[in-house]
């Protein structure tokens, strides 16, 4: 099996314990809505990126990786809510190809929505002690815990510089909050979770940390990279990224070696709906014109490779090597990909 | 000990629990910042009611109400993450008497930070693992994930009616509507994890669901009362409710009985930016002109006595009559409370 097909099977796989665990339907008309809002975008095409990394990694140490699947899906959830959320915070108007929650109800629904489905994440997981047992139950949760507070915390780094203006920010500064807001729940957390089912000894485990770090790191580049040039298929506006005034690492890039720095952050300050095309269309070709996306690549393919060499070492010592081969094949797929 | 001084008490050792738990302080800017805005609620005056029905439930049954402190404090939390939550849902200006966390910040800001201080609740939760061991730390969890799912159906069902601008609302909309949102996390989940601590066993806990609905309704409705005329002292501008366009008992009983219905509609239609003081008072004088306001107090009494009537049977044999005694007190003070 290639990991394509395990990305399809871990879609099918984690989206039937998903569907059978959201509340499906309710005679009172409020909270037959609510349901249905809570369904909307776990319902949105996906990757299943996340949890495909969960499930493969236990399935490379143990062989299999059934064991992981409500905490793979679990994983999923996560994404939804934080989704809903973020998508109100950015004002985003476009998710997977169709309007944010938000836009299609209102503000105070979206919200709410979102902390539901938050709590059917926790809700869901609870599912894990008749899977693993009491005590492994509870560790998942843990990692759950950690997962959040973290990605919460590179949330808010974020849009403490949207708030402030803050554009005196280096290539640290960056790495520290993707590593936060992405890296961690996009890599690092679920090969944590899947090697623990797994059953990883707590040393190795550490290494995935450094190994999920780079990874993640990379992941969200190229998700910057496709933000600006991914077209269509990406399922947003387009370049939405310079429309919400992003600190991404292009356009860090772009205000350490541009001579039009200040008109640049001139621009990308404005609030997003006094921001025209022609702004956008002009930040975009300066990042074009000084080489600022081919650099972020460069620095994407230099993390990714960091995170193989340890990659080797980390899963030297497999059960199944078919799954070590399709998790390393993915782990090119998160910095190739075109969607 | 009299309720009121088991209340600071109560108070004293769960702030002591939330605040070693939340994160002090942090040399990066931006994350100092939010933990900042974490501890903000939390650290607001408050009466600490629901930790303090958890604890004497705990206390009643077993005599001891230590073991419970984690779980009570977990259930604060719960409501300082709701409260940021619904602040911005509600476009309140003030809470407890100060500006609330997104009129302080921003909504971006403030609904993220809401976002880490409910991850944290369940984190502190995990604590339950070495005080009450694996199984029951499992079983407050499903408690809790139960509490969170009922309050949010609840405050879908209101913001529901908010945006339809539903006014052909029955007492029982309401009832089934404060039953989920606030007398379920309010009254009975803290009085069922309390008891489930102190070892009642399961056939009682479902009398507890009887006794706590009707209580919390009770609470909310003299909530609802407090808002109208509970002055400074209730931490609101006053008569939010009005201006918010909230569904109240109070104001469903007076559109059944006013002549004056479509005024009142009309005017409490209104955004609430756009609402005057004059339209606000109007309201509220047609309230007290059709005995609304003394209406929703009768119905909040009898269900006062309805959920005594059952504490008599649920707490019958317990272990710390002096807990009973106090558990009781709190009770009639839940609904005869002035702020």
């Amino acid at each position: 099996m290639d990991f394509m097909e395990f990305l399809k099977l871990a879609n099918e796989e984690t989206n039937r314990i998903i569907f059978d665990y959201l509340p499906k339907g309710h005679e009172v008309e409020e909270l037959d809505l609510l349901y249905r809002m809570m369904r909307d975008y776990p319902s949105r095409p996906k990757k299943g990126l996340r949890a495909a990394l969960c499930l493969l990694s236990a399935k490379a140490l143990s062989g299999d990786y059934r064991r992981a699947l409500v905490t793979a899906s679990a994983i999923e959830l996560f994404q939804s809510w934080v989704l809903i959320h973020d998508d109100i915070e950015d004002e985003s108007e476009l998710r997977r190809g169709s309007p944010t929650l938000h836009r299609l109800y209102n503000v105070p629904l979206a919200l709410n929505a979102g902390d539901a489905l938050h709590s059917k994440m926790w809700g869901l997981l609870l599912k894990n002690e008749d899977i693993l047992g009491c005590e492994m139950a509870v560790r998942i949760l843990e990692e759950f815990s950690k997962m959040v507070d973290r990605t919460a915390e590179g949330q808010h780094i974020e849009l403490g510089w949207i708030a402030k203006n803050r554009w005196d920010l280096s290539e640290e500064d960056y790495f520290r909050m993707a590593s936060l807001k992405s890296a961690y729940y996009t890599c690092t957390a679920p090969m944590r979770m899947g090697s623990m089912i797994g059953g990883m000894d707590s040393e190795r485990l550490e290494q995935i940390d450094e190994m999920g770090r780079p990874l993640g790191i990379a992941f969200q580049i190229q998700d910057d990279v496709l933000n600006l040039i991914g077209g269509k298929k990406y399922g947003k506006e387009g370049k939405d990224d310079i429309l919400e005034g992003k600190r991404t690492l292009i356009l860090i890039r772009l205000l350490e070696v541009a001579k039009e720095r200040d008109r640049i952050i001139e621009l990308v300050s404005k609030p997003r709906r006094s921001k025209t095309r022609e702004d956008v269309e002009y930040v975009f070709r300066k990042m074009v014109e000084y080489g600022a996306i081919d650099y972020a690549r460069r620095v994407a393919r230099r993390l990714y490779e960091e995170a193989i060499e340890k990659f080797d070492l980390v899963f030297e010592d497999v059960k199944d090597e078919e799954a070590r081969e399709c998790l390393r094949d993915l782990f090119r797929y998160l910095i190739e990909r075109s969607w």
